[in-house]
Formats: structure tokens, C-alpha cells, sequence
């Protein structure tokens, strides 16, 4: 095989040119194969491996860098990197990250996880070169899907006022995870389906004009704004802004792409290389269903199936229903997401109220100072997006929305350790930045059915209201246990009259306060469980009594304990001068890495055993 | 006076279009009065006076829609919306808003402060209007300087889509603050300076094609995505998007405005009309100096100079200063500003350091990765932003800088009350959102020297670190009070050991506190007083002290309780189950609105009286 003779960086380079197709397709061929095994980033990883192979040949590594935004397109940079063993346990705990990391690799220069930040960060690090004076080449690649995302176009504005080497690869699938939105999509897509543009220069405009007016006018025309190039040059768009544009050229073809990086490198100012490439390349399924593709759980290579069958009903699954019932009930329900129609589980509302859902694509920011705009409006606009996701929009949240107190409603997926994607990606500040917001309101469900009723509350509540679940399968015990919700107001799950200790935990961890329970039941020891509901309001009454007849308190959140509901229950038992014991239990103060979920939750010390032994220790 | 006779929305309808300028004559006068008695922002709304009184003539409020994005020059709408008597007491407590604000009138339909958001408020109100078949004309007007924000991108990417009617207004003034930046300024610039667009299509291209060729060239040059329409008509690149554009036109010919409106509320699509204005018109020193006329201070008309002597320096003085020194001493020290060089203080460092100086634009998410990537290049940016406008970029400290534990140093500006800007610009959250965040540093300076000793600190701790300090003058008590800084360590201004009382206070509170001790000493109240010094990490070990040796700790911060400084105290308190009654100073979880600064300090209940007062009660 070839690729047992790519053992570290540049080791692509004594491939024979020849072989360069075999070789990618024996990358393709071990990338399903182990992605089929421990999942993994799929789609977008097969769409790149020819130009990740240009870019190892046409660069030193890791002398220059390569920003990969987003960063789950880098498998194959991995692999040209000497990191092949690591698939053995890619996006396990202690193995691979599934993303670019530094402490990882120094062939990593730059970690990403969330869209649209490879070109900020590479002008960074052209800055850098050009002010210590060293000679680095410096390559961001970005996705046209991550292009949708404001901060790119920010960068690109910047990117416009170099007189030096900065090489942008679009990486152009027309795709983003499940299919592309707006006005820069349409205009990428005119480019990529335009073919005489240069015969049409050559051919008719500068003969044409020459001959009938002399030198003279081409220079007028030229003078005008350079007015002939943009009637026969593709990617106006950047050459407006100051930014050299070559292309399209064919993702596909590495000798192609190699030619075009050394033109590319040759240029003395920022340029951008607008790269077609297929999403899901080479193997079937990843072409015909993107969107499960794009983040895929282990599959049967054969048929393209998930290997393990779904038993339970997710969290997106029921929010997926109950958002079908609420927009028949209330013609005034709109939906929003950020590029993630299927995530989300909005795909169904999408499909049954098609003129109340709107794709505003990778744009955080924009889908909640919209979301806002149409609460202005008269509607009830829900956003649908994930916690790390929507820390993009903090201020739009307390900026557009809290201070106008307008009713919108976050229903917030992913709240919680998120598993196998990491640190970018884990859901465990929002109880934190969302309490930090006046007239914010905060809820999570304890169960699937709560969930549902909860969506129903948030909608009628008329205030900013999010309602926040973890990933993964929906608790469906406690299906007994369904009080109405009332503002502000908490549940309680079960009473021991017994009992010196009680615990005061929020939606997810409700299960967990369950099995709390039950282990120490077992030990003879009582407790009482209280479901929160409400991280914001927190239930200042039912901590009164808790504090009142109860010797500890043991709050139980799945998130930083900075700013976290612990903190609200401590803030008013402080208050109110409460001499009751707290014992907090929330994520440490660090950074999650990726993982299996139950065995991250051991880590940072939330599943039920530490917490018996916390609780022991007391 | 004609201004007399508009007492109410539409009034200006029955003004004489001949008496048009006499009435944009007028109300320029009338600004200039008002600001120049009271402050607030001058230059942008001389600029828009024409502009704004075509809209009111050429729309019908309140029933039509204007989004003023930022708001701060929206002072002729109130005027022309019957607020004439709020200017007398413009950005006064309970007085008059600089900003648009709901609950003041019906003609404001959405309240703005920070920049960019106004095409996605106006889309979500566009698409409110669709969903329930109103018929309103929705109109946004937004900066050029706007324009350099991503959400604004992210917005226009989503209004290419409509088969509606929506109009943006892009004021281009070529002018954010200071002075504009990038590549979309650079676009706008060519546009105006363009002169013989129109002769250029009319007497060249479409005869000497068609001559030539005949129709079916034209034909297939338009099929060729439009390329002859590119070729002649400025503003493609909103085109190409989708986005059909009108002008440049006029911004100060009120006929030609009102035109152009009329053929604007004819598209059944997103339409940008291109308005060139003069920022400061009719003002000369405001002409001269944009940036001082930006948020005036009380000034005299007829010299431009403020009334008000300044006496000491400020905060931003202050930093001004230091970051010179910082960047003689250690030529890796970079600066970042979004658009504010003057109201950061960067100014002096641009002038010294020009390469090492960057103003990205009203861009704050890309400056933050941006910054970085440059210290992942191996430099130390400083990026100096105001409390409220970081608030933009929370992501992209978490993802982006603190992840890889980048030593990034924010210089965060204007955190506290800021005072006449009111809610959206009060800094008051900053703690909390910067708390949150692993790995993240937090300091602030009791008084001016200690802010140069921070930044020195800061620059060498190579660590995600903030440095918050508060607008306006600078403490310069306790100067004898300079000991170094250690990581993680308060420092003691004070102990008494008879007192049972410790006060714990962070930057600008450390001034409040002596003034307490004061008041208390006089009634013989012997109180400690500590310089926390660090909100995050908290010095643990001067809060255990005080645990055993005090009866009560008060911690005093100038930001909101939740998840500030206090709560950390608490957390801390409780892990170590000490026995000492907190009494947490802090902003209530509410937004305040503008006002003289020491006003709202006493309406909050953190300045020295209402302090004394709650330390009494216990």
C-alpha cells in the first residue's frame, strides 16, 4: 500500500506523481473504514483528500500552516501527518481528536471546531510572519457553507488590505452540512456553472473594442474601474474587495490544484483559490445523504446503515414533534435555524409550515436579532440551536432581544456534554452566559414528555425563554411525575419527610438525581429530589424550605459551575441568611475533551457514583 | 419657525417643498443648540437630516417601519415624531433616550445601541408582515461603518432571497467613527467616485455591441450572468447577491430622496438605495473632527471646544500611555481596535507603532481571532474594545483564544456604568461572560497607577487575560499603595484589627470602599478594606482570612451579581464551609438605563451611602 510509506509530514512528496490517483483512493478506503468504525466526520473528509494532498506537495510542513476551518475536514491532514495509528481511537477519550489540535500536533498551528474563523486567524498569523520578518506560507481553507458566517466576511474586508502572500482555499461543495442558503451561495453557484468565461474574453470583448475604438478606450475601460475585467472574470465579488480571485478550478484533480497553488503563492497580496470539489466523494451513500453523513455515528459500509438501530426516542426527536403541534396550534409560530435543518430536528416543521421556517445559514448572530425582529413583528419565533453554537449570538441575545423583553424562544439542543466531538463542541456555559441576562428566563426538562410540555409553557410565556436539553436519548422515566409548570416554580419528585438531605437538580440531571437516590437508599440514607425546572428564575420558595428542613442542599447542574444555578441557590440562601450546607455539583472550571458521554460525566465528577461519594464525604 | 408647526408624527407633510432646506436649516440649528447644552451624537445625525426628513415624507409612521441601526442618529425622527421637548433632557435620567426606544414612542419599532443589527430586525419585521398580510413599508438605514460588521453580511446573504419588498438605506458617509477600513469601504469609494457610469453604458457598450453583432450578442451577454450589467452599473456586488441596488444618490437633496424612495417602494424585492452623506454637515468643526463630534461632550458653538475643561486624566488616557511604553519595551506587543482608535486610546500607539496597529472595522468577532491567531504566531496582542461591544465576540474568547490558552490581553474599556449611552452600552456584564470561561484571567485597577502596573503585568503573564477599567476619570488616590502584582493575590489597603468587618472590592469599587471606611469610621465603625485585585482567579487564600478573622465579608464589584466576583466568593465560602455572613454589592439583574453616572451608581445601590446603609442593616 501506498500510504504504509506515509509515515510524517512530507513523506507525500517522494510519491510518484503517477500514483498520486491511487493514493487517494487508498485514503478514501481507509477513512470509510475507520469512520465506519468509531464515526466520525464523513462527507466533507472524502471531498477533500485530493486537495489536501495538493496542499502537503505544494507546501513544507509544518514550517507553513494550514488553517482548516471548522476543522472536521482534516482527516486526511492527519493522516499526512504521521497520525494514522490515531484512527484506532479517533474521538475516543485520551485517543485522536476528530478536529485540528495543537497539543496534538505542530502541524496543527491553529484548533478549530466552530465555522467561519480560519481566515480571521490566518490573517493573524500573516501578521505575525510579516512583522518577526519570516517566510512562512500561511493557508486558510474554508467551506462555502462556513462562508455564510459574518465573521468570515469580517475577515475577508480585512484580508482585502494586504501587500502580502495570504492564500484562501474555498472549499466549494455547494453544501454546508445539509444545503446552502442565500445570496452568496447563488452567486458561488453562477460561477461554478459559467463556462465561456474565457473565451468570451478572448474571443469578442478585447478584439471587439480595440478594433473599433484603438488602445485608447481599453485603457478608459480599465481605468474605469477595471470595468472589462469584471464583464469576463469570475469572483468579482472578492476582486472588489481587494482580493485576488483565481478560479474555479477542479477539487479533484491534484496535478490541477498544484499548478494553481503555484500561482497562488506567487501572488503579493491576499488570494483566493475557489476550489469545486464533491462533497461525499467516492463513496455512495455520503453523496446521497449528506446531511447523516456529515457527522456520522459507525455505520455498515455495505449498505450505508447506522449499525445500531435507534431503541429510544432523542431529545431532537420529540422537540421534532412538538413543534409540528405548536405550529398547527398557533399560526403566530415561527422557526428558525442556523444551517442545521436536520440537527436541529426542525426539517419536519420545515416540511409541513415550509412559509414559517427559515435557514438563515452558519449565522448565529443573524438568527437571533431576526428571531427578534419577528417578535417585534407579532410572532412567536423559536431558534433552534445548540448551546456552544449559539454562545455566537450572546449579545444579540441580551442586546435585541432581553432588552426589548421580547418573547422568543431558544430551544437549545446539545446542552451538556456533547461526547465525541470535544471541547468546541460541548454545551456547558449557557446556564452561565444566558443567567448573566436580565429578563432572560431559563428551563430544562427533566424527561421527554417534559420537554414537550415545556416547549408549550415557553411559547405561551411571553418573555425570552430558553428551554435547554442534552444530546442523545431522551430520559423517559418519571412519565407519572408531569405537574403543570407555573413561572418560576420547581417540582418535587419525592419527599422523604426523613430525610437531612435533598437534591435540587436541573433537567438532565434529574435522571441522575434518581440514581442518586436509589444508591444511597440502598446505604439507608433518605433524600428528597427536587426537580428545578427553573435555572432562571431560580425557586426561591422551594429553597426557603429546603433550607428550612433539610441539613444540605445538593445542587446538580450540567454545566460550568461558574454562574450556574448553584451559584442563584447560594446568591439567595446568603440573602436570606440560611444556614443550610450546599454542595455543588457542576463541571469543573476546565475545558470537556471528547469522549464517550457517560464516561465523560465520571470524569468531571457528575455521574451518580461521585456524587454518593460526595454527598458520603459530607 | 417652521419647526413649530410639527408637533406629531407626518406633520412635516404639510411643509412646503419649497421650504424644505429652510426646515433641514432649522433643525440642523436646533441640534447643534441641543447637543452642544446637553452632549450626545452630533456628526451623524447632522449628516441625516435630509435623510431622515424624505423617509418621514415618504413614509407613514407609525404604521410604517424605520430601523435605525446603531440609533444614534436618529435625533431628527424624534423630532419629527413630536419628542421636540425630550431634547431638553437628552440622555438625562428619566429624560429622553440617544437611541431609539419602544417604550418611548410608537415610532420607534426597534431599539438599537450597538452596530450592525438593522437587516436583520427589518427582515424579521419583513417577514412578520408576509406571514400576516399586512402591507407596511419596512425600511433599514445603516452606516457604512455598519457595514463592516459581519452580522450585517450575514443579514444581506438572507435578504438576497426575498420576493418582497424591503428597502435598506446605506448612509455613506465614509466614515465609521474614525475613519473607515477594508475592502467594502474601498468598493463604496470607487462607486462614488465613479463618474461616467451611466454615459459609459449608454453611449458605448449596448451601440457598439449591438452594432457589431447584433441582439443576439446582447442576449448572450446577459444570459452570461449579466455581465453587461456589470460591466455599467455600480453596486454588483449587492446585485450578485441578489440585492437589486438604486443610486448613488444625493443623501442631502431631499426631491432626489424622495424620487428614489418612490421607485425603492416599488421593487417586490430587497432594494439597497446608496445615499452619499456628509457627516457633520452644516457644522464645521464637526466636518473638522469627526471623531470628537461622534458622542460630543457639551461644547461651544462657536469654537467647537467643550465647555468642560478636563482636569485629570481618564482611564483611557491612562492606557493611552502605558501601551506606548509597552510597546517600546517589547516589540511583540500588537494593538487591535474595532473601529475605535480614538475612544480606546490606540491613537498614540498608531502613530508610533503604525505596523504593529490594526483597526479592523466594526468587526470585534474578527479581532478577537484575529488577535488570536497573532499570539499563535507568537506575538502578545492587547485588543482594546469598550465592556458592552466585547460582549460581541464571547465566542470567540472561548473557542478561538481561550481553548489553546493564548496569551490574548483585552483591554476592556468603559466597563461599569457608562452613564448617558444608556442600557446598551452599559458594562456591566463583562465578569460574568469573561467568568465563565476556563482558562480566562480577570483583573482591574483601583486607580490609575495600578492600570499601568496591570497592563505591564498583563503583557508578561502569558495567559487569556482582561483588564477591565471603568469610563471617565481616573482615581488617582492611594498612590502610595503600588504593590506588585502577583497572580491570583489581592493586596490590602487597609486592616484594622478591631474591625469585624471586611470589605472586598475590585477596580473602580476600591474607591467606593474607602469612601465607606470613611463614613463608617466616623461612626465608629472600624472597617478592613482589601483591592481584590483579581475577579478571576479570586485570591482564596486572602478570602479564607478574612473568613476566620471577620464577621462579615462585603464584596463590591461594578457589574451584575450574577456570576461576578461575589459569586465566586460564595462558592468559595461554601466549599470550605466557612462561617461568615457575605453582603454582596452589585448590580441588580436588571438593565439601567442612561444617566449621569454617579446618579445611577445611587439607583443601583453601589455607591458609598447606599452601601453604608446595607452594612448597617446587618
Amino acid at each position: 500500500m501506498l500510504l504504509d510509506s506515509i509515515q510524517k509530514p512530507n513523506d507525500i512528496k517522494n510519491i510518484d506523481p503517477k500514483d498520486y490517483d491511487e493514493l487517494a483512493a487508498e485514503i478514501r478506503q481507509f477513512l470509510i473504514e475507520k469512520i465506519s468504525v468509531n464515526g466520525g466526520h464523513l462527507g466533507s473528509n472524502l471531498g477533500a483528500v485530493e486537495l489536501t494532498m495538493a496542499l502537503h506537495l505544494s507546501l513544507d510542513l509544518p514550517k507553513d500552516k494550514i488553517i482548516w476551518d471548522v476543522g472536521h475536514q482534516s482527516y486526511t491532514h492527519k493522516l499526512l501527518t504521521g497520525r494514522r495509528e490515531g484512527f484506532e481511537n479517533l474521538r475516543k477519550f485520551g485517543g485522536m481528536s476528530g478536529f485540528p489540535k495543537r497539543k496534538e500536533s505542530d502541524c496543527d498551528c491553529f484548533d478549530t471546531g466552530h465555522s467561519s474563523t480560519s481566515i480571521s486567524a490566518g490573517l493573524g498569523l500573516v501578521k505575525a510572519r510579516e512583522i518577526q520578518g519570516t517566510d512562512e506560507t500561511i493557508v486558510s481553507v474554508i467551506g462555502d457553507g462556513s462562508l455564510t458566517g459574518g465573521m468570515a466576511y469580517e475577515a475577508l474586508n480585512n484580508a482585502s488590505r494586504m501587500d502580502t502572500n495570504f492564500i484562501i482555499i474555498l472549499n466549494d461543495n455547494n453544501m454546508s452540512i445539509s444545503e446552502n442558503v442565500g445570496g452568496v451561495s447563488k452567486y458561488l453557484n453562477n460561477i461554478r456553472t459559467r463556462e465561456n468565461y474565457q473565451n468570451l474574453k478572448d474571443s469578442i470583448y478585447y478584439p471587439l473594442l480595440e478594433k473599433k475604438y484603438g488602445q485608447p478606450i481599453i485603457d478608459f475601460v480599465r481605468k474605469t474601474k477595471n470595468s472589462i475585467k469584471q464583464l469576463v472574470v469570475p469572483g468579482m465579488f472578492f476582486e472588489d474587495m481587494g482580493i485576488k480571485y483565481l478560479g474555479p478550478v477542479d477539487g479533484h484533480d491534484i496535478k490541477g490544484l498544484i499548478t494553481v497553488m503555484k500561482e497562488a503563492k506567487r501572488c503579493e497580496t491576499s488570494v483566493l483559490v475557489h476550489v469545486i470539489t464533491e462533497k461525499g466523494r467516492g463513496y455512495e451513500p455520503a453523496i446521497r445523504h449528506p446531511a447523516r453523513f456529515h457527522g456520522a455515528e459507525p455505520f455498515d459500509i455495505e449498505t450505508g446503515l447506522p449499525k445500531k438501530k435507534k431503541e429510544k426516542a432523542n431529545y431532537t426527536d420529540i422537540f421534532s414533534t412538538v413543534m409540528v403541534k405548536l405550529g398547527a396550534r398557533n399560526e403566530k409560530v415561527v422557526a428558525i435555524t442556523a444551517a442545521m435543518p436536520d440537527g436541529t430536528g426542525l426539517k419536519r416543521f420545515h416540511n409541513v409550515y415550509p412559509d414559517r421556517f427559515f435557514d438563515v445559514g452558519i449565522a448565529e448572530q443573524h438568527a437571533v436579532t431576526f428571531a427578534a425582529g419577528l417578535a417585534a413583528g407579532g410572532l412567536i419565533p423559536i431558534v433552534a440551536v445548540y448551546s456552544s453554537f449559539l454562545q455566537r449570538a450572546y449579545d444579540q441575545i441580551l442586546h435585541d432581544v432581553c432588552i426589548q423583553n421580547l418573547p422568543v424562544v431558544f430551544a437549545i439542543d446539545r446542552a451538556g456534554l456533547v461526547g465525541s466531538d470535544g471541547e468546541t463542541h460541548q454545551g456547558i456555559f449557557d446556564l452561565s452566559y444566558l443567567s448573566s441576562i436580565p429578563n432572560m428566563h431559563i428551563i430544562a426538562p427533566k424527561n421527554k414528555w417534559e420537554l414537550s410540555d415545556m416547549m408549550k409553557f415557553a411559547v405561551s410565556s411571553n418573555v425570552p425563554i430558553a428551554v435547554r436539553y442534552p444530546r442523545g436519548e431522551a430520559y423517559d422515566g418519571l412519565k407519572e411525575m408531569r405537574a403543570p409548570l407555573q413561572m418560576g416554580k420547581s417540582e418535587v419528585i419525592f419527599r422523604s419527610d426523613s430525610a437531612k438531605i435533598a437534591l435540587f437538580a436541573l433537567g438532565s440531571m434529574v435522571k441522575t438525581a434518581i440514581e442518586v437516590k436509589e444508591i444511597l437508599n440502598k446505604k439507608n440514607i433518605e433524600v428528597t429530589v427536587i426537580n428545578a425546572r427553573f435555572a432562571k428564575p431560580v425557586d426561591t420558595d422551594m429553597i426557603d424550605e429546603l433550607a428550612r428542613d433539610y441539613e444540605c442542599i445538593v445542587t446538580m447542574e450540567e454545566n460550568v459551575a461558574n454562574g450556574g444555578l448553584g451559584d442563584k441557590v447560594l446568591e439567595h440562601l446568603n440573602e436570606t441568611n440560611a444556614d443550610v450546607k450546599v454542595l455543588q455539583i457542576a463541571i469543573p472550571d476546565e475545558y470537556v475533551e471528547h469522549g464517550n458521554v457517560s464516561l465523560l460525566h465520571k470524569e468531571v465528577g457528575i455521574d451518580a457514583d461521585s456524587i454518593v461519594e460526595k454527598i458520603e464525604k459530607i
